[in-house]
């Protein structure tokens, strides 16, 4: 157990944003609530899920939405605390710890910030390792914990229970209308989690990767090293392309960006065509037409100068990216987990996916 | 306190769908999940406003969604009994009545299988007097009860509960959504009311008053008399037109099925057009482009020969029509209530409310 400190939030929101692959909602909104938290005096411990009782009451936080919607519609501020509190009312519990449901993007901050609020720890873990777009994406609901009950509550004061669901799909459909209804974002908090499901489920050490992966951009820009170089080599992952951003499709379809990328190769990747495939996240990387990396394997978009990850909301024709390809963590890449976040989930039918390379905790 | 019969059922299944004015679900469907629960030996009491205790706790009820959904997607048959106990349950208290949130087609039909369920009575009122399309247009809503707490049931076994709303209007906004996701309808029971605020802000005797009205429809097509101007009769209405239906649009928009008609005139009123507009419901009738009825007074649509109600979702090209014009309750056309339920209310911000005569319990 440590307490997380503002040097930590700085290089969350950059790690984060790398392990959102595009998605996971704007991480620097996300920070600055964070750090105004630390700023008033709150203490948030991080502890680890070796650190986590077997009966402690964890309940997982995120926003829920459209990241191009969440850069305009800024929260309030309370959603998760008041989504947590109705959860604890509807539930007769009190939650001991949060966790993120997904790690990536502005939902790494999430729990933090609600934590802070409730003064309570955050769990060192996640349920994505990544950023996924759906509800039913989470090792938490893949490996069998049902999300209902849930809160959900928007900016306004507006709070809606999901009592029951017949599936994780359809809690997924449930709650994504209701966020679209509230106006395309809020802040949801599901079922409670025993700490030893936590433990068994939880992508493990997630906040402690992602602070990691933010002073590794932060070292490199102070040392004038390669950023993306460096990312890879810590990781496990591949520099797949530099490019520029030459065609971009982008709309709101069903409360998500989804979308399209045209790219072409830059420097010594010139010649080279590549495209990528978004909703909320990128989902896909091409190559002359030929997939090489997909979900749930990571295809990341940096700044080729600066190493910084480039969300799906701050998207532009023109940019200049370095592509990367990280692996997955081993949760992700088990039968039951294929079924959920494997290409087919994503409409992508006639993708296979082939393991980028032996991940963090992957069977070997 | 009466025991509501089969031919109380047949009856009001025809009153209802008149007091409708084209919505309020199908009230055939309603009609038979009524009978069964009859004929498996329910007992359901229809009890008056006066006879209800101050400290009752009475529940509405009502169908959520576009007529023209829930005559394909036919309800499991529980809804009701699951949307009231998830509120009972979330409350803690016991519904000792139900009450219907709208008298108008399927939704007079709601309480009284969701009571026969229950084992409980149902109150002789409803919020409308009429069917109207939103959450927030109930006479209960209008004078002062809060919807929230409310619960919403599928047939599926899915159960929202809505907490808080920020307004009346944000319920209506947040449940549509969820009517909308579930598939387009769905089973809605809002928060408990006291017997005291019931019998101030409730439409009275409105299950009788449709029970009657079925009743004279069915004697003037047994005695061969003009059921049409008995209705007109015994309600105080008027008898605007008789038509044939030259055009018809109508479209699902945001979960109602809206739209208009184009009538023209048939026997003694050939030669004369009119336009009829709906949401839902009817909510606007136009002679040769001169507004003559709007909302909130009642638009019916009659088939000609039988005087039996012909609602939105069976609406078709060459149907011969008598429309007919009835004044709404009085509870209806104070300022408070027609900010909600008057033309402006729907869009028709160019119609301004004319009384069409003094309505039952209208103030002279």
């Amino acid at each position: 157990m440590r307490l997380l400190t503002e040097d930590d939030i700085e290089a969350l929101a950059i790690g984060a944003a790398i392990l959102g692959t595009g998605g996971g909602g704007n991480p620097t909104i996300g920070k600055l609530h964070c750090l105004q938290e630390l700023r008033r005096g709150a203490r948030v411990p991080l502890i680890g899920l070796d650190e986590l009782d077997d009966d402690a009451v964890v309940v997982s936080v995120g926003g829920i939405g459209a990241p191009a919607i969440s850069v305009e519609k800024i929260e309030e501020g309370h959603e998760g605390q008041r989504a947590v509190q109705a959860l604890e009312a509807f539930c007769g519990c009190r939650a001991t710890a949060l966790v993120a449901a997904e790690i990536g993007g502005g939902n790494s901050m999430a729990p933090i910030v609600t934590a802070a609020q409730l003064g309570i720890a955050v769990v060192d873990a996640d349920g994505m390792g990544r950023a996924f777009p759906e509800m039913q994406m989470t090792t938490f609901s893949i490996y069998g914990h049902r999300s209902t009950p849930a809160a959900l509550a928007d900016e306004r004061g507006n709070i809606v229970l999901f009592r029951d669901a017949c599936t994780e799909e359809w809690f997924e459909r449930l709650i994504r209308a209701t966020v679209v209804s509230m106006g395309g974002t809020a802040v949801g908090a599901e079922a409670p989690m025993s700490g030893r499901y936590v433990r068994r489920a939880g992508v493990p050490g997630t906040v402690s990767q992602a602070i990691a992966l933010g002073h590794i951009v932060l070292e490199a820009n102070r040392s004038h090293a390669d950023p993306v170089a460096r990312i890879c080599a810590h990781e496990g992952g591949v520099h797949l392309m530099d490019a520029k951003i030459v065609d971009m499709r982008r709309h709101l379809e069903g409360g998500f960006s989804v979308g399209s990328l045209q790219l072409e190769g830059i420097d010594g990747h010139a010649g080279t065509s590549a495209d990528i495939v978004f909703q909320n996240e990128f989902l896909l990387f091409r190559r002359n037409g030929i997939v090489e990396v997909c979900v749930p394997d990571l295809v990341i978009l940096l700044d080729v100068d600066t190493g910084h990850a480039i969300t799906t909301d701050v998207l532009r024709y023109g940019q200049r990216v370095a592509i990367i390809a990280l692996p997955c963590h081993g949760l992700l890449r088990t039968p039951e987990a294929l079924a959920v976040v494997g290409p087919a989930a994503f409409g992508l039918d006639r993708v296979d996916y082939h393991p980028l390379a032996a991940g963090r905790g992957a069977p070997g």
